[in-house]
């Protein structure tokens, strides 16, 4: 293998291969990138365990002198073409067993892996795409992807599940102590229901980072392929049945409340410096519990009760209250400001039934993106 | 105590004071910040085992309603106040052991301690300073504080040692195997040989980060105290004696060699991504080791070899080169990074006495700064 490449092209789709790469794995092949280059196109591709990615480039600035393929350590190949600052980059695969990287007065030679040990990954044929616009997917997931469960207790809710029926997509998310949910309508498609990794779908947001345009989804059984631009992004599927959470949303509320968003976000970060912290449902990451009270005078207030440290109270002005009696419910500080901050719109509205049940946030730009918290019980 | 305030100048008072705050603490009182207000000012102090620290508030927005003391915890406080985005705050101590902040329409009530508990701090009487400049002493601590020793051997090395001797203050630090001196020449002022720790060094340059004008310096045997605007910053200093280190710097260099600084930093940082490890010398930090070779035909090539991973070589073009025959030094490239990056210099030198012989990095700007570094064996 000799080619020659524009370091800068190089290297932009180095960060959509690095998506793909394992932290540490006990396979050392896998920890590698592998390149093979046609006398016309280079293939680069990685893989993990949920995720592989391949990318085909056939950039003008690529000069294949010879063809030829082999494994490259990933993440110590992408720091070289980072710090690297050369336009033109040339790699050589010489007789013995070494990648010769050339930039300018630079030298670096690699001990490569053998091309033939490295996994074959079996790609999800390209064959009747679902068409959905990278705004599409970016906003999705961060709508919903912050509410899937981050332990490994129940394996499916560590997901967000896509199901399609009849027109629309329902997009959701549960640790089962919250649950993000959107609902949009997509192009004529068949039905669906599957699963996808919080951790992939970060990373193919990541990978989706500077790019703009449509994306196609093809999947079967437990793979998903997203295939844009010159990229082939997969990612297993988790196996099981997605719980249904239909039934959770209630759909009247006898309490609505409105507030500029980013004075409640403010008020909540505030009166949460305080909040006690609550490890008991999860061992792995602190709760903060606050409470929110509607007033007898229809002022709503934010407070928290701290024994070790002392007590926090923010009256935050709503702009909109429909309430008959007072009321005060409690529940995690932290919850509340993830939901708040999926949001667009700059008034949302509380929607609650009860001092232990459910509550619903939405926004009134946020068309048909819901937000649920289960309050916790208070003293 | 009942103090109101604008938030903004408590803050920036509160910035100042954070840096006396102790991480942790088994005494609780340490970790609180005390107030102290009379008629007319407010005082806060902070302390830990290193460092104290006292601001003077007589900001004509304080309104002092009545005077007062108490110690309020520290980190929490100033996450508050930091937090909070009113225009004035209200401090007030109520009847029952409790600190009411008032802030628009927020309030927090802080359990406080006792100000009576809190240690009496004997800062260093004010009389006969030494006045230095705020950009002074920031640039001193920059050339130097890096090349302290970051362990508990050698307590001593753990300190910048500043040494007045007729009219040149000599500031020195070393962790036994790279040294970094500064010889400036300062006011009439009597001797002195003091060693501050190094972290003290680092909190004060923060502390005077918004700062510009001149500081007067105060000192006893075991204490320094930093005097500037309405603050007052004290560190204990290091016991024992400074080791002589004025022999150790060569002073003529058969070997010069002149190079562009960032060209010299960029090439160094890349061969570094391929040095092999060395945790030998010190269990704690890991040093990377490349060499500097002087070829025949005077150019000069940055290397190094690494078993697992493979070799890297970088070709720099020296701007001046003074060498009768080649000669190879190698030596930890952080080492030589942090050196190179305490120069404002664009051309540095590196001075030569021999393979195995400390070298010596000047800058053409920066005079009077000297970074030496002991070269390792090279197999």
């Amino acid at each position: 293998m000799n080619i020659t490449i524009d370091r800068e092209v190089l290297l932009e789709n180095l960060n959509i291969i690095s998506r793909g790469l394992p932290n540490k794995s006990p396979m050392p092949i896998i920890t590698g990138i592998k390149f093979y280059a046609t006398d016309v196109d280079l293939f680069m591709t990685s893989s993990n365990n949920d995720i592989s990615v391949e990318v085909t480039v056939s950039d003008q600035s690529l000069n294949i002198v010879e063809a030829g393929s082999t494994v490259v350590p990933g993440r110590l190949f992408i720091d070289i073409i980072r710090k690297i600052n050369s336009k033109k980059v040339n790699l050589f695969l010489s007789d013995d067993r070494i990648l010769i990287i050339k930039a300018d007065r630079g030298e670096y030679k690699l001990h490569i892996m053998d091309a033939l040990e490295y996994p074959k990954i079996d790609f999800v044929p390209l064959e009747n795409p679902l068409v959905l616009h990278s705004d599409i997917i970016k906003s999705l997931v961060k709508e919903t992807v912050f509410a899937t469960a981050q332990t490994e207790k129940k394996p499916i809710l560590a997901g967000v599940n896509f199901s399609h029926n009849g027109g629309n997509l329902v997009v959701t998310a549960t640790d089962s102590f919250r649950l993000s949910q959107k609902i949009t309508s997509i192009a004529e498609y068949s039905d669906f229901n599957l699963t996808i990794p919080n951790k992939s779908l970060d990373e193919l947001v990541k990978a989706l980072d500077n790019y703009d345009g449509d994306v196609s989804l093809y999947f079967t059984q437990n793979r998903l392929l997203a295939q844009f631009r010159n990229v082939c992004f997969q990612t297993r599927l988790l196996e099981g049945n997605y719980p249904d959470t239909s039934r959770l949303i209630p759909s009247t509320f006898p309490i609505v409340i409105k507030f500029n968003k980013d004075e409640l976000v403010e008020a909540v970060e505030r009166v949460s410096l305080l909040s006690p912290r609550d490890k008991e449902r999860d061992k792995e990451i602190t709760y903060s519990i606050i409470k929110l009270s509607i007033r007898k005078d229809r002022t709503v207030e934010i407070s928290t009760n701290n024994t070790v440290y002392g007590d926090a109270r923010e009256e935050v002005i709503p702009t909109y209250v429909d309430a008959e009696n007072p009321i005060t419910i409690g529940f995690s500080s932290r919850y509340l400001l993830e939901a708040l901050k999926s949001f667009m719109s700059t008034e949302i509205s509380l929607n609650l039934t009860g001092e232990i049940r459910p509550f619903v946030i939405r926004g009134e730009k946020d068309a048909n993106l819901t937000q649920l918290i289960l309050p916790v019980r208070m003293d």
